[in-house]
Formats: C-alpha cells, structure tokens, sequence
C-alpha cells in the first residue's frame, strides 16, 4: 500500500489503438503534442465545463514533466514556492533541480488537511515568492479543496500576483458526489493559473508517460514551449492512447471511481476499528494520510519489513515524514494508497492491525483527535 | 533538409513486441528503466567491444532527457560546460534552463570542423568549469572525432578533473569503413565519461523517446537517479520496442548505414558542383553544414521560404548561426540533413542550385578553401 501505482486495468481501446496505429515511421510529433491529440483534450475538458482551445495545452512525458515545465516558466533559481504540507514528496525533486525553494505550510490532521488559513499563505509571501502549488484532490491526504478554499487562493494570487499551480493528476477521484473544481474554472484567474494534468492514474496508464500542462497565459506558455522545443517530443506512442482513451465508454471512470470509493470505504472502517489510529474522510484521489499509536512511522515501516510477519506476509506503508518539508513532522503519519483489490486490502489491513499490538514502539495515543470532522 | 526527423522505417520487430505486448496494466517501469531492457543494452554495448552491467545505465525520456540529468548530476547553476560550436542547439535550452553557461569553442570549416586545439580549452577552464561536451559523430556538422583526438581529451579532462560529456546519439552511422570510438572505451576515463545515447536516430523511432544515460562513475548515477525517480520512469511503451529492436536483424544498421552513405554521396558531389558551395566531407551522422556564397544564411532560408519557387516547390535549410553560440557566426552556414531518399534529395538540391543564382543577396565567394580535407 505504499506506492501510487494503480491494479485497475488499463482500457482496452488504448492498446487497440497502438496496434491499429499502423504507422511506417514512429516519428515525433509536434513539441507541444499531436494536434489531434490537443484538440480531442478540448473536447474532454468540455465535459466538465472549462472551455480551452488546443493552444492552452502542452503535452509532456507525464504529469512529472509538466510540473517541471511550469516551475521553469515561472521561476528562477531563488524563487519561492509556496506549498501546503503535507505534499507529494517528489515536488521537492523538481524544485532542487531547478535551485527552487519550497516553503511549506503545514495542514493538520485535526482539520483533516483542509487549506490552512490564508493568512498564513500571506505570511510567507516575500519579493521571491512567485507560486502557490496545491495539489487537488491530494497525494497523501485525499483531501479536495472546496470551492471557498480554492476562491480564497484566487483572491490572494491576484492580489500578490502570483502564479496558482494547481496538480489535478487525480481530479477524475471525487467521492461521496462531490465534485471536483478545476483552478481553470474560476473566472478572472486565467493569467494566473496553472494546471497539471496526466492520463497516468485516470486511465492507469502510468508507463504511457502522457501528461499535460495547460494554461491561458500566452507568456508563460510560450515560455515552457521552448523548454519542449529542447526536448523535441513527448512519447508519440502514448498520445496514441492517450487520444483513444478519451472516446472509451463514459462508464469506464465511473466504474473505476465506484471501485475506489468501495476500497476508501473498506480501508477507513478497518483503520477506525483499530485503537489509537486517526483517519480523517479522504474525498478525493486513492490515498489517505492515517496517524498511527507509534512511536515513529519512520521505525515503524522499516520494523514490519524486517521483523514482523503475519502468515508470511507484511504490508508496506509510505511513513508521513516524506510528506512534509518541515523536518520532524508526519512522524506519526502514515500514507496508504488503496490501489489493492478488496481481498488484499483485507489482508494487509489484517497485517497492520496485528502489527500494531505487536510493534515495540506503541505509544498510548493521547491525542484528542477524532476520526470525524 | 532542415529538420533530424528520419524517413526510414521503423523495424517491425519493435512495433510486434508491443502488439504482443499483452500488459494488463500499463505500469510504470524501474526509474533507471526495466531491468530486462537494461541487460538486453549490456550485450548490446559488448557488441561495439563496451563492457557494462545494467547498473551503469539508466533508460530516459529520449536522449534529450539523458542530458539534462548529465547536466543536472555534474553542474550546478552558475557552472559552466565547454562545448565545441557549430552544436546541436538544444544544448541552449537544457544548459538554460539550469542555469548552467556554455563556453563555445569554435571549430572551423578550414579544419572539417575537427577538434579545436586542446589549449584552446585549457584558456577557457575556470574554478566553474565542470565538464566538456562534444557530440560524436556531430551535429550538425557530421564530423566524427578521431582517436587521437579523443584521447587528448581524455588526457585533459583527467588533468583538470572535468566530466567528459559524449553525445554518442548519431554512434551507429559512420562512413568509409570508419569506426566509432565511443568515449566509454578509453581506459582511465571511468570516473569521467558520460556517454549520452538515443533509439530515436539508430532506430528511426524518434517518438518511442527512449534514450540513455551511462556512465561508471557511481556518484553521478547517484544523483541521477535522484531525478530519475522524482520523474518516476520512462515510457514502458518505448522500453519493450528498444528492448526488441536490439534483436532486429543485425544488418538492419547495416542497411541503413549504406543508405544514408548514399545519400551522403549524392548531396556533397551536387553541393561540390555548386559555385561557391564549400562542404567539408562528413563522416558520421546524417547532417553536413555547408558554406553558400551568400550574404547571409537567416536571409538566405527566409527567401527560400518566401521568395522562391522551382516548379511550385522550395528547399529548407537550417540556417548556421543557430549552432553557434558566438554571436554572428555561421551566417554563410546551412546545415543539410540528408533524411530524404535520392529522388527527393535531388530534387531539394536543384532548388537550392537555382535559388543560389537567383538569390539577391548572393556574395562572390572569396574564400579560399577547397572542397577536400
Ligand atoms: C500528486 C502527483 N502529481 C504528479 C504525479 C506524476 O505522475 P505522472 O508523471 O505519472 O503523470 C503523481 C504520481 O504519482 C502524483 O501523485
Ligand atoms: C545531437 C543530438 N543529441 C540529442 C538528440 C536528442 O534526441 P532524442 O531526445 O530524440 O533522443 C538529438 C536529436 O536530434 C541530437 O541531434
């Protein structure tokens, strides 16, 4: 449970489009995506109520790319981004390539990880800060902005004037009816916004490497353009897949998004059931961030990889501490992606409870949290 | 003739392997690449006498992304990589976005482009100079460097305790029984040499973006992979096409070394027939750059485009002076990239034939050089 790779399977029309692809020469395609490719992502995006021309989009090798190509068009070695903690960890990764500084701000689990105050933002904002990165719905926490949140961020970029990147690789993971609310949806913030998008977790088809960044802002576009000028092409192969993709049956997310939401149900029940652990709802993506009666989740995951066993078999979490910026915090968090079948989940689920009676570094958890919010 | 994007078909087997594929989930790979394709690339290196293990190598989105993460792993921001110019321009664009300064070292047209004399590069060293890149065989100008050459190189790199960076992307096509000698076969170097590679040309599968970072220096794979895994993994699709092209029929390379050779052939005994025209014999790649008795190339190709017609078509050429990094050089230039079959070839240079007796800005060409080295 301690990786975002999806079980589902990828839909058929994808393959099948490759094998009809019947192509004598696999040549690149244009730097910023096959143009049919771009103008299909309109019509996908329309469904959903943002109007964009196939101008708008860049398509990179994976939603990975994407961000690096938004950080290089908007920053420059020194700047600052600002970025809720805890966030998907390999924001930092691009960030040092790039000599970009992340200032974290940290959410809570009380508040099951809603936006922190905007004051806060406000209060690290410096001459080097040129970004905000939200991630929506989130890698670790599961937690979707609501649409007050996410006019509050509005309000503040324009006020400071600065950019709003905005992460939605899992938008299509919206539970419970809620839905999801693009940073290209809100009016008056097309200069500042961002987004990045990937077909890696919508249609689990992580090893096409196809992602997207989309902007209406000419310059900023126009600036990550030359980057994918430099490297010529994203993967030509997996644009064909990725514009089959969106003809598959409508139904296929929904079903997909029904087979989450059964796993998310599945997985809080047990977490809930088990003394001392906090799990606040996720409403969105396929992970959750839970606060385990350990001492350190660090301890914790390398103990039940080297000592523990139940029946032959442990399970694999991602400790919470890779998910903050602030050194020290997550150390009782845990992420679990439940990217299992329901028979496996179980069983890992039967793993952890057993391994946290038996764990030596159980601490009595005197938090107050609850599991409600 | 202006663009690198091949005509030749791309070798079945590669396309049957992903037919025959029959992945249930398109999962990411390794981050360094699927450790089957990897070994597959170590009996291919041993076929060119270059012994690896699958450690030293890790698999990227296309060449292009192999030398970011060279130059990602090596230099920081603010330091500063010597490149031989006329180069292939994308080094602007990846050095650019990190902050990284090409010091250009020209080679001249009088020399066929060879290596600059090594006191050239030792005047240019600084406490910032990292490491130096050539391309072999290069682009644009085709030349393929020597031994002797290469291992004076070698012998300064190690003197100065720089990276060697080799650009190797254009290694299987070498001319009149030439052989490549790639800078990982030079004894002494390990800690030095970062070899670049790519399927894109050796296999006309540009948009597979499948390319190579290899080196035996176990600290910079170190730090590569950091980035390697902060962009999670190259297209699997790519991986299981390279993986079978190195299976393809091995005179494959073969044939289409003795076409490409043909059409090297054809373009320098027309262009040689050119008044004025200068073009050093290429030995490797598939490009040549030209000297044309013309004011200036930019203008030159501009009217191509605009302003001149030969039965209702035109020729495009790449115009010098975007391969090199000294401001106003190269503008008597033009690369040719011979990727067009004989008939199309012939047809493109009785364009450009007509258009040098047409062109207004046309020089007399006092320049001494012949036609041979
Ligand atoms: C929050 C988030 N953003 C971006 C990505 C990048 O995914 P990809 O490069 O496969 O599109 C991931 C992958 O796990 C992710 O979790
Ligand atoms: C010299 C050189 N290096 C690297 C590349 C990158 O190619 P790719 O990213 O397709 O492997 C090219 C492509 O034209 C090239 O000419």
């Amino acid at each position: 449970m301690n990786i975002g790779q999806p079980d589902i399977v990828t839909p058929d029309i994808g393959w099948n489009a490759i094998k009809e692809a019947d192509m004598k020469v696999l040549e690149y395609s244009h730097s910023a995506g096959m143009e049919s490719y771009r103008l299909k992502l309109v019509e996908f995006y329309t469904r959903y109520g943002i109007q964009l021309t196939h101008n708008d989009i860049i398509v990179t090798n994976g939603g990975s790319e994407a961000l690096m190509f938004g950080m290089m068009a908007c920053l420059d070695a020194g700047d600052e981004i600002i970025v809720p903690e805890p966030f998907y960890a390999n924001y930092n990764g691009f960030a040092q390539s790039l000599g970009i500084n992340i200032r974290p701000i940290t959410s809570s689990i009380e508040d099951g990880f809603a936006l922190p105050p905007i004051e806060s933002f406000e209060a690290l904002i410096t001459p080097h800060t040129k970004a905000i990165l939200i991630c929506n719905p989130a890698n670790p926490t599961g937690y979707l902005y609501s649409a007050a949140e996410l006019e509050a961020l509005g309000e503040m970029v324009k006020k400071y004037d600065l950019y709003l990147f905005s992460d939605e690789v899992y938008r299509d993971f919206c539970y419970d009816g809620r839905k999801h609310l693009s940073v290209l949806a809100i009016p008056g913030l097309e200069e500042h916004t961002i987004m990045f998008d990937s077909i890696s977790k919508r249609y689990s088809a992580c090893g096409a490497r196809i992602g997207l960044m989309v902007t209406r802002n000419k310059a900023v576009l126009e600036t990550a353009m030359k980057f994918a000028q430099a490297r010529l092409s994203p993967s030509t192969l997996g644009q064909i897949m990725g514009e089959a993709f969106i003809d598959a049956d409508m139904d296929y997310l929904d079903q997909v998004r029904i087979e989450y939401d059964k796993r998310r149900q599945l997985v809080l029940a047990r977490l809930r059931a088990m003394e001392g652990v906090v799990a606040p709802t996720p409403n969105g993506a396929f992970y959750l961030l839970a606060q385990l009666p350990v001492d350190d989740t660090d301890n914790f995951c390398q103990w039940l990889l080297q000592s523990f066993q139940l029946d032959g078999e442990t399970v694999m979490l991602a400790p919470g501490s890779g998910f903050y910026a602030t050194l020290g915090f997550g150390k009782q968090e845990v992420r679990i992606a439940y990217v299992l079948n329901e028979v496996d989940l179980n069983k890992a689920l039967d793993c952890l409870e057993e391994a946290l009676k038996l764990y030596p570094g159980r601490t009595i958890n005197n938090n107050q949290l609850t599991n409600h919010r």
